[in-house]
């Protein structure tokens, strides 16, 4: 059964927002995706976040650009961690978004994370589940010792073959 | 009976709206005034915006601050003209409720006006509701003919005196 | 006889325009588009909106980028409602054109909406004719039941085949 | 024992960010507070962070303005959810704290709140504690419907006396 | 007769547009100052405009704030040099105003100086004028010469006297 | 002789600042064009500034992109009127170009015309000299009566093809 | 004899510019402070800052506000090491001084600390200075173990008396 | 022995701070470079800066874009003077990396330069180790002549073919 709910408000922004369902699947945890938009089928979407929490969703992720009012209006409907994702959508490179995500007034709070920021926000839906899972625990920790180990090697091939090579092959690939 | 109805998310928003209001009342307008946070009571917000265009209501005006949802959600279930007023509230100027405001995806539009700009967003109901009103649309002739006069009096007043006896007299009052 | 007129500064502004009439023809209605510039040819900017409502003119959408003054110029001439759409123009982005447009002074409003927003420029113009016309809004009751159905169908969609074929699909099109 | 940590990076941030310990209390949990500056102590701050997961602490608040790397360098340190409020401090408003915050890279995520939004950082603790804490999750919905009581008996205050009266006996407060 | 006319929107505006007079009050020079508001009275305000070259203007000088149009307006009714002022007023310090009056389009521009550059603005009209006439030539050279010096004098004393007494001397003043 | 100074601190400025070469050639005006930066040689440029109006100069249009000195720097050494051009230049987009230029200090102004606003700059100038030359003036309300005509007649085009087929025939050309 | 020069725009920068100073005299260095306009007197700027290395001057510190050109003029007469400090003046918060000053183009770098960051700027001519001086490099390590003791020690007092004691203690000071 | 240390987030941003490597090469300096992210290996990067000074580093030059950390936790675990660049990438313009190393807090600077100025950032370097080495600054001073000789060719050029035959014959180029 699904923990995570990663909701968005248009099929636009189905690139961008799987990264977030990618990361969770990684750790093994599967993720309940609609396309529900706070503004095209508001009453849909207040009925997933009223619902979420009794169908066993432990944490809703939503994206949404524009004056994105996606996350904070699920937020309103439940007492779940709502993480919100800024989409870079029109030409306010998601600074609109950004705002109308992470200013929310006080007692309704929002986890914003950066522009585009999709993968994080599955890290986050994580390391917020790993809160009371040992396991998901032990395998942030793996993984934060991956990415550790891969700019470590990184540097050590820089290093190694000096900064023009490297430009080259990384330019061949 | 009211045609337009005055939402604001928090009563810290009514000294600002009530120039809404004021502006309305000037034009022998009633307005329903209502506090309802999109964040807070977003049923009731929801409810209020769906049953209006029944209880006679032609025009919405909605007026709140940094991720400023209102306007916005009230658009998503109504099909009347919703005018967004940004506040200025926290650190951002009001910047933060602009985007949240005037930024709406296709399909929901919000009337945007400038940031605490309640007054205008009155004038733009009287304008909306004047469009099948001819006595209220005379009514904004004169309105328009008064600021026109206003303007002109004070400029012969400065021709008269010279703007430093301007300044002065003005620094008086 | 038309009862909303589109106004834009030059027919580099006319691809994005081009929606509200779009727009106001999904609805059977007509739109008189002119190409009048404020800065170009401001004595006929200024004759047009002076004429508009006695030519039965409702409400006028005006569009322009940069330092946008089409629609606060035209709003200085009519009490008509004027819809202003900040448009993408030059290097920053249509904030320039968003600012010149919404922040209006007390006194004389525009009804702004997003940059580049003239699909909701014009379906802002049906709302408010919409006041005075049942036919007109039950038509824009359908328009938002259909929005609210294509959003659920993809939602549907995306649960069936997932996101990662939901994504090559869309790819494929 | 204290399962959420509350740090900054500077005692001038203690006023703001004891809004956050004050919405744990309401819930009857305790804080850990520190001043643990990302630039003034950083071995500290680090070693706070490693340590936390061990200590109990399940999640961290983290407050810093300007160049504000304190809650990303937390982040580093920990796979604990790391919750950062950007504070308002020098000439820039708070947007170049939220920026050093929000943007964090893929891989390293920080939960943001808005800027000063110290008692939203709280109240999202309170979430993610909720998560594995019935008892916790329906006191979250106590405090929702309470919130929600708050915003109605304003509004039928404001219907019974009147926007002029309402305002009178708010100045008077 | 005066050749340089100060035109501003409002009289809220004249404290600031003050100096450019002063300035110009300096070199021998009147102004005709006017208010004359491009939104409340715009024929009045292209009437100025379209006549001022007849009567023996030269250069025309105009502030305003928020959707600063004025500058802008004046500048379509006439061949003369236009200087506009962005005048800080309402939240956004002047930033509307200055992309309202800068970011003109091609063929019809306007002399921008900084928010609030009324002093500027006449010293801009001064150059502009002395292009014809050599006695202000020579005046405008012995006003940079008095600039030089009291920066010069003032850089002396804070070497005789050290930062610390010049600090106190200028707190006392 | 040139009446007019061009100048700009780079090579890659100049196929924008060519547009106030070309639009001073429309009015039979030469220009004398120099490569000058601020920073590698700026001991010329203040010697061009310093001798400009001894050679004849009444005008001097100066360039720059990212922290764009060159024109205040001009304007240090010279009393005539310096008209800045902010380019766009790296990743700002001519913001901070913008803020460099327009934003100078009371005492030294420059006249500052939109980003890459090159033609407007050099329409600027011949409104400078034309207020010593009845001839320019001329030409100057022809240019303006010929900008007017063809957006006019752009209209009259959109008005009998429809916006449908207009934008087609765009197309082709 | 000097090492570190200090130069401003204007005496208005004083206050903050002798934090420079200030910390300067803090690690036994004298400072050279002059005022030197970039605008007003731009020929003693540029002088200086050519002879500044025989004169014994190993880096200089240039204060500015609004079109900050100060830093960038001096750096482009000189190779000594120059660190600009955007000054908070105007309605921009200090934001235009920022973007003239570190925005400059290759071949010409200016060390940009932060909006009014004055001591920074102090710190880091020690910084420089002290790469060539062991007892200099002594003291710094020592100024930076006296920043974390004072971190600790408030840190101390904190987990000791509680938030609200601290604050009210605080509030007393 | 290298004097000067290359630090950077990810192997992405090698492509910019190469630029600092050229230029140090062309100074006859070697550089030590090695990607250290703040946040995927931070006691690395902290060890790296620990440790520079004991090693023969005397600068320490910083590259990283988004939530830019780097510079900043670098300089808090050493007294080497540290180089920011902040890079452009994602969809805010190097802006939030701007902020996010620029505007440090009191104690612990940065030197900062323009978005993905690493030229800059490798000429800072040289100049502050050519405070302690008479035949660096020789090489400086004769790098600016050439800088300043290449304008002026290009000047001289275009004096020579006009700016139309200049802009074909780069274009050809």
């Amino acid at each position: 059964m699904a923990k995570v709910g990663i909701i968005m408000g248009s099929d636009s922004d189905l690139a961008i927002m799987a990264k977030a369902a990618d990361v969770l699947a990684e750790f093994g945890l599967e993720a309940e995706m609609k396309i529900l938009s706070a503004h095209r089928c508001p009453e849909e979407a207040a009925a997933y976040a009223k619902t979420a929490a009794e169908r066993g969703i432990d944490v809703i992720i939503a994206g949404a650009g524009l004056a994105a009012h996606l996350p904070g209006v699920l937020a309103a409907y439940t007492t779940l961690p709502v993480i919100g994702v800024p989409l870079q959508a029109g030409p306010l490179a998601g600074q609109d978004a950004l705002y109308a995500i992470v200013q929310m007034p006080p007692g309704v709070p929002v986890a914003t994370v950066g522009i585009d920021g999709a993968k994080n926000a599955g890290l986050l839906a994580v390391q917020i589940l790993a809160t009371q899972d040992k396991a998901l625990r032990d395998k942030l920790a793996a993984y934060k010792e991956k990415q550790r180990a891969e700019v470590l090697n990184k540097s050590e091939k820089l290093a190694a073959v000096g900064y023009r090579q490297y430009l080259k092959d990384k330019a061949e690939k």
